[in-house]
């Protein structure tokens, strides 16, 4: 009988995932997530809202909708986006995807053909990779700092693939690393991208969750040509289980990608885009994201001063200005040995070669969340992780 | 820059896509559409079930959730498919999606390497063929008539294409002729399914809405070796909004779809979800099937009764049993120019072409839909159409 096609007989679940079937023991403290906080979820006002919803347009809310998305939701992201510098509207539109999963997902498959190379972080968003992975594509990495991609390799990579379907970066507190890319970086990247002729995709799911610092523009804002996909979301910021995202292109582009999701999700839920549109426009936006950026800070602190507190020196880790994660780095050794003498004493992270393009490199770093458990769990896992760090380090 | 994939390149909005747009108009009669009746859902309970769901699980509804899908449900339909004879629990699996067009898109996605194969219905559901066509699937088209593909056209086509990904039907109430394919038919393409060692995609979105006649089994149902993969959805049963679909096959084919699922979409919207459990289990859904059947025989008789009362005879129409859609045949002539005719006249109808393998070919029928329209419409579109036929015919 047939065989699996080529562009995706050879993925393989996410190491996450298999990690996560261990955090299904609820002895086991769970580092290892990326799920918002539950106490980060407006519930009151998403059942307010969505009542409002069935009561009112009912059937506009059940029935078929068109594949660019929600109207009113998309202009109400547009205005933003434009005020943001984001959207250049008389050269670019805005499509609604399920989750911005789905936006960085048809960007390989609108422009990536088999064997043909994308350059990323190394390390990075897992999710992305695999996405990219289902294309067949070569992934290429770049090794980062803690300013983000290094100019120099980057163009190294670019030199030395010159069949090339985009760069993907996640500018802002990265997944896995924390990492906030600089201006400086971000402009190089650009020039980089200008100067051998090929697209940027800009990942941005935690921008909006900046607790420390200022806001570094992003890449998108500083695109005069045309070069950035701009992918978005309202997982981090609402609900992921809503699965709403969005991709800004420029008009053909997205034309393109619009008839990518005709062809796959035909549309986003439409209920889930009408609760995202009532809720920025009927409630105080910005002071919910406030909240939510006191949550998190407020859990990453917690998590960098007790692993500052209890792990051993030689352990170090990166110090996010907003997002889910940080990401520690061993100084040497077996770093899946220390993740899984970990999950023993029952606290699960994730090994940092989960991140890398081949996952049999070597990584000598594990991510931490601190969205997801409680303050009790930060302090008690931190606790437990430090125990078994010093029995190894 | 870069180019687009060569996979996608070539992929064109739907025609049904440009021809919806002339039904902006409010003055135009569409007979274009595939909506459910608005009548048609359940809007009360759905109010209802929503309500209790965000207030006795909130966090399970808006987090996110596995990429399976919603385990109650999963094992729901589970139960009920394996009840139906759909399901070999021992063997198969079975995976939630975002709407059927998923499963259609995800199977050309882990099967279809570019290049190969799809065999399918000439003519067929354009959703679909445009799903294959994305990833640079090849197109073969094999004859129907009134009991569905013709079987010695079928073997001839695998003979033909001995790189063939899978042969891709709609038996019941198929989109866009309304006919369903017969038991012996059935038979005939699972065994050369078999003989040619090939899989069957079975796309059955609409079985449940058989208003006449007798159910025929599924080709699912016959499968004894593994070899059909099948696609169901809640779109016509409860909401299309929902975005809710389902695939169900071999273990070892869901687990590929998991991953596939895992990097584009993540999960379906886990509201929608619980949303159709609740639904499904705590109303009574057979007694809301029996009342959707009600409401699809009387448009369809009515649309029928009124196309006899008043075309002329050499237009012939399919009689379906179920289902959306009805199919309409001119002895000759320019089959766009009618279409084009009748919308000047503020009628929209679904040219046939449009279902066609390579939409440059010549089809004398045209697409008509009766579960969108009201009653009245149904009569004056009728009467429309019937003036602009006899102009013609």
């Amino acid at each position: 009988m047939n065989a699996f096609s080529y562009r995706i007989a050879g993925v393989q679940p996410s190491a996450i995932r298999e990690i996560l079937k261990s955090t299904a023991d609820p002895n086991v403290i769970s580092f290892a997530a990326g799920n918002p906080a539950p106490e980060a979820f407006p519930v009151e006002e998403i059942r307010r809202i969505s009542d409002e919803i069935l009561t009112e347009e009912p059937i506009a809310a059940l029935q078929y909708s068109i594949t660019e998305g929600y109207p009113k939701l998309r202009e109400w992201l547009k205005d933003d986006m434009e005020t943001k510098g984001n959207f250049r509207r008389n050269a670019e539109d805005l499509i609604i995807t399920c989750g911005a999963q789905q936006a960085i997902e048809t960007c390989a498959k609108i422009f990536c053909n088999e064997g043909e190379a994308i350059i990323c972080e190394n390390h990075s968003f897992i999710g992305s990779l695999n996405a990219f992975r289902s294309y067949n594509a070569r992934l290429v990495g770049v090794e980062t700092d803690n300013d983000g991609m290094i100019p120099e390799k980057l163009e190294k990579a670019l030199k030395d693939n010159p069949r090339t379907a985009f760069i993907y970066v996640i500018p802002n507190f990265q997944n896995p690393t924390g990492v906030t890319t600089s201006l400086e970086r971000r402009k190089a990247i650009l020039e980089l991208a200008y100067k051998y002729n090929v697209l940027i995709v800009e990942d941005n799911p935690y921008g909006e969750l900046r607790f420390l610092g200022v806001d570094v523009p992003n890449i998108k804002s500083m695109d005069t040509r045309g070069h950035v996909i701009y992918a978005g979301s309202f997982s981090k910021v609402l609900s992921p289980g809503l699965r709403v995202g969005y991709m800004i292109a420029e008009k053909n582009v997205i034309a393109k990608a619009t008839v990518a999701l005709q062809t796959s999700t035909v549309h986003a839920n439409i209920w889930a885009q009408m609760v995202a549109y009532r809720f920025v426009t009927e409630t105080d936006f910005e002071a919910h994201l406030e909240r939510l950026r006191d949550i998190y800070k407020n859990k990453c602190g917690l998590m960098l001063n007790s692993l500052k507190f209890s792990m051993p020196m030689s352990i170090s880790f990166t110090e996010p200005e907003g997002g889910l994660f940080l990401w520690g780095t061993l100084p040497k050794g077996d770093m899946n040995a220390f993740c899984r003498a970990a999950v023993a004493e029952k606290v699960a992270v994730v090994p940092g070669n989960a991140f890398l393009m081949n996952e049999k490199d070597i990584s000598y770093s594990f991510r931490l969340n601190y969205s997801t458990p409680t303050d009790e769990q930060i302090e008690k896992g931190v606790e437990i992780l430090a125990k078994v760090a010093r029995t190894m380090y």
